[in-house]
């Protein structure tokens, strides 16, 4: 029986994994493991270091609500849900690409004509979206199904402000180590979609707003080069804004 | 420019590091990225097991409170904690090696009598403990402290248990992962120690209970063969334990 060292530590752990428990769990597990040991063993963690980690996550698990949840936004501004994302949405070359879904989309929205406007609160400027939905050899979709969802004139998004002042309408904690890390907090201007239709792969992707100042620096990693999108003026003073975009599905055995 | 990609995920992430950064934390930090991200990469993690890891954390992060810090045993139980103790407290062959500090250290106990108990409710068995101080040469060491903690007869310490009938006296979140993962939870009886006296290294540790049946097995991988101890039976009433054990300190500049 060898107990615990600093030599084989992951090994030691690993050793300690059941025998019958879930074949999926136990790789997950003694890779975690493994990739745990070996980052604490290349920056020789101090103790110090370890206090600070574990304030860390005590300190971000404490502001998560029922409307708030830091350790997504934890897991974004790290690429972790983007690599999460690229793996399990490895699509042909000619279809739209997947970006993050992020914690504000709430299922069961109102199905609304094509033309009708999704804001309700009359604020901000209105923007004419407008495209097709085909597969990647550029024929037009049935029965696809267009989810769309984006924050309002105040950057909120509405699960955001369930009362008139929200109390938690900032996100300090992760600008503390953002700013650390000589990181800002922003995201590109973009509008969230899902689109889904019979027979193809569900698309969650955004479309983001060519010329935005933070297209290069999205804190969270979503943009795709693609995604990018001309969001041009009009002489409509009722919608002064345009933007067309078509979204390729691919097939759902690619 | 180039975006975040599947094929260069954590390089397009650290590319974020500012340049002004502290240099320890764009150290640590673009090592954990490095690690987290291969580790997705390693087990082509879903986006169903990534949502389970965050309701883990998040689940982890409610149950925290002044008393109960769970990221510390989690911590403990996937080895983190040991492999940091063991980095930081490289020693010499012949001195007394360290284990984990544990949560349940709490500083300023009161200076007591050589001789005197520190148990003060008068239930459970008590052990008289002997041994000495020493230098890795055998010298006894002037003016050492040591400092001595451990659970009661309930199996709690005494920080776990600010009312009669504390509502949290179960570890149940943990247990699920451990029971997931075909583990216990339990350690092997120990008695915790810190010795300090000027001039040497501060000695953290246990000794743990020969022939106890979770040596092999300790939840936190704390045991070392050597803080095994022989806890024998003596033929006096009021103290029907007996234990042995020297300390032995490591130079502070060693």
């Amino acid at each position: 029986m060898s107990y615990f060292t600093e030599a084989q530590s992951a090994e030691a752990v690993n050793a300690r994994l059941g025998a019958d428990i879930d074949p999926r769990l136990d790789r997950i597990m003694r890779s975690l493991v493994t990739h745990l040991h070996a980052f604490i063993k290349d920056v020789e963690l101090t103790g110090e270091e370890w206090a600070k980690a574990i304030d860390f996550l005590t300190a971000t698990g404490r502001i998560c609500s029922a409307e708030r949840q830091e350790f997504i936004l934890l897991s974004d501004v790290l690429g972790a849900s983007m690599l999460v994302d690229a793996i399990n949405n490895r699509r042909p070359d000619k279809a739209t690409q997947n970006t993050v879904l992020g914690p504000f989309h709430v299922a069961g929205a109102p199905v609304r004509e094509i033309g009708e406007s999704i804001c309700l609160d009359g604020e901000g400027e209105a923007c004419l979206f407008e495209g097709m939905v085909t597969d990647i050899a550029g024929r037009p979709v049935a029965g696809a199904e267009i989810d769309v969802w984006s924050d309002n004139a105040d950057g909120f998004y509405d699960v955001q402000q369930p009362g008139v002042q929200p109390q938690w309408n900032n996100r300090g904690r992760f600008s503390q180590m953002l700013d650390a890390t000589g990181r800002h907090p922003w995201r590109p201007a973009h509008t969230h979609f899902i689109v889904s239709a019979p027979g193809f792969d569900r698309l969650v992707t955004h479309t983001f707003v060519a010329g935005d100042a933070w297209l290069e620096s999205d804190a969270v990693f979503g943009v795709k080069a693609p995604l990018i999108v001309d969001y041009e003026p009009t002489p409509d003073a009722a919608t002064p804004w345009r933007c067309a975009f078509d979204f390729v599905l691919a097939p759902a055995d690619a």
